[in-house]
């Protein structure tokens, strides 16, 4: 029987598909789940967007361009000059979703055996691209007492060896919800010119900044040209993960060319997808208006309820739909399977994703989960009811002082 | 300013795009082009299937499971139940496109450094996806004078070393037409077995078939539960190019669950497109016996065309859309070249691809170029004349005796 890979041994499962038997036996017990531990969005795929692909009318679903359909690159290099984004449709590729446009990112710009920095807890996913590409993950630790702040210049430094080529981001972040400021962009060019290195952002939660606070893109900072690389995505913006579009984004001019050449290996970008994303270009700021208060009203739900359970703390998150939360227990991923297993309050539970998952250092997250806030408000108040009284009688419940 | 990767400098440029400006100068001079050199067949995608997206009612486009839906994959079994293959809903995986099952089949059983063999000429983004996965090709020779036919089990055995895990075919074959018959695949079970190997099979094309022939599968191969891998796609099918909807098939457990992990950390496959195949599995038998008859009509008019040209030799492809024809020139890209550049018969010329492109080794395929029979009738045989034309006059004519 031949061998799989050793990238296949290597490549990570997802921190959270452990936990889905557990699911199941909550559900066969009769109970309800709160699904606190995914980031798909119960939000509305805008109906004008949905109503472009009713009325596609083609004959035959053909390849598209490899870099995607040119009035669909124009209209988004529409849509970040409109943000402060300079770019033209030759420096924006279509991709099979964030997913893709991080896999070139890593394929064009990285050899096996390279480095890239990633301030940690980070998208756990990354770790699978990163393996799939062969290269390696170098974690810098942001702290929940730091409501996970960029750690500092020196920090990076220390870590910055002859193979580390690169430093990823998300901003806002997933599964922090921090916002970086642009003091912390300004950190980040420094240490990048400075070591001839990449920029990967990745900013699919754009538009969801809270209080006031902006967004400062990476492509915004100055004589960064070559070296930035912007990942970007519809699946969250127009609540439309299933229609798998993202943006590979540069204005480097050679990075381009070569992430094409992987681009027209595979062919093109989903067409349906690209007239959804193309069509949703003209959203109304109304549909971002109401997202925008919904989110905020869990949001602010959810930060108090949680920091009013004795020995928890939650930041607040300024951006995104998550947050990674401090509890009095010392293994999450006991806690989420206890909760899956064990608990039930009123016939509810929840399901909350630990944070370890989300750290390449081991150890940590074990008194942390994340919480991502989808649920409309009612259930959103239910769980955090759930996970009140879980906490109240958990046996693996330890005392912390804030 | 940071370099690019290595790889992304090996990445190979896809044969026909060097020929893109070419194009684009006969069109500027006002010239019918006629488009013999890609596969993207004119033929209607089923109104059926396309009428299902229409009326797919959802209020959020979400992820799918990343196995793809599970109705999907119930029915697809049923599909290949009906050709003879017995995989159930676990041993399908929904992928992004033939490309994406081709990617995770290298990714998850093969290191970088392995080897595959591939009869040449070859599918040319084979190359792709092997360097993106830092996969050697080592190419073993089929000739037009042996119609295409697998070369020889020793010229197998003798390219096979340490690092040699696996063997790629493409069955029916792009860009040949050769449909390999039970003994040949026979032969590669008998090699893959010996040798501890993989046998990755394409068979994208298993429905273009013609006088009278019945496609072997690689999955109906005895005793190779754990060696083969069978990559599918809907693209050719049902001319469905654009939806980006492929399988990947195995009854491998370990293979399989090691491809989910790559399939996890890309999420999903596009929803659209999986509404689209899903549907597409009730198309009546009508819809194929009409694209028969077509493509029988086509293949038919254009072998005895070339036939007829002087110096000109065309095998009769048993499968697909394509044929590798023999021409008398040396040069097939700079023929190529001058078609689009310099000829014109009564205003019109043609597109081919270059054979060279689809060979590994170097110098092969220099007098030979890949026609793709897609085009209706009418504008095959205008495109014929067209060749024939062009033939007559081309400065870089060689005689051969056949």
């Amino acid at each position: 029987m031949p061998q799989i890979s050793q990238r296949g041994n290597e490549m990570p499962a997802s921190p959270i598909r452990k936990l889905v038997p557990f699911a199941e036996i909550a559900k066969q017990k009769g109970r309800k789940v709160y699904h606190l531990n995914i980031g798909q969005p119960d939000i509305k795929t805008p109906e004008a967007a949905m109503l472009a692909v009713k009325n596609w009318d083609v004959k035959v679903v053909e390849y598209s361009h490899s870099a995607g359909h040119l009035s669909y690159r124009q209209k988004l290099s529409q849509y970040y000059k409109g943000i402060d984004i300079s770019v033209d449709e030759n420096e924006i590729m279509i991709t099979t979703g964030g997913s893709e446009a991080i896999t070139f990112a890593f394929l064009a710009c990285l050899n096996p055996g390279d480095e890239v920095i990633i301030p940690e807890p980070f998208y756990a996913n990354y770790n699978g691209f990163a393996t799939a590409a062969g290269v390696k993950v170098i974690p810098i630790t942001s702290t929940i007492e730091n409501n996970f702040a960029l750690p500092p210049v020196e920090e990076f430094k220390a870590l910055i060896g002859p193979r580390t080529k690169g430093i990823v981001i998300c901003n806002p972040n997933n599964p922090t919800g921090y916002l970086y400021s642009k003091q912390e962009l300004q950190s980040l060019r420094e240490i990048v010119l400075e070591n001839d290195m990449y920029l990967f952002s990745d900013e699919v939660y754009r538009e969801f900044v809270y209080d006031g606070e902006t967004h400062f893109s990476a492509m915004q900072l100055e004589g960064m040209e070559s070296n930035v690389i912007l990942m970007d995505s519809v699946s969250k913006r127009y609540s439309a993960c299933g229609v798998r579009i993202g943006a590979f984004i540069t204005k480097n001019k050679e990075v381009m060319a070569t992430a094409m050449k992987f681009a027209q290996a595979r062919l093109s970008p989903p067409s349906y997808g690209q007239v959804i994303g193309e069509a949703a270009l003209d959203t109304p700021k109304q549909y971002f208006d109401e997202v925008y208060q919904e989110y905020i009203e869990r949001r602010d739900y959810m930060v108090e309820a949680l920091n009013k359970m004795q020995g928890v703390y939650c930041p607040t998150p300024k951006g995104a739909f998550y947050t990674v939360v401090r509890l009095p227990i010392n293994d999450s991923g006991q806690f989420a399977q206890w909760l899956l297993e064990e608990f039930a309050y009123e016939n509810q539970t929840v399901m909350v994703a630990p944070a370890d998952g989300f750290y390449s250092t081991a150890g940590l997250g074990k008194n942390e989960v994340r919480i991502a806030y989808v649920l409309k408000i009612e259930d959103l108040k239910s769980a955090m009811k759930v996970l009140e009284e879980a906490l109240k009688v958990y046996p693996g419940r330890t005392i912390l002082s804030l």
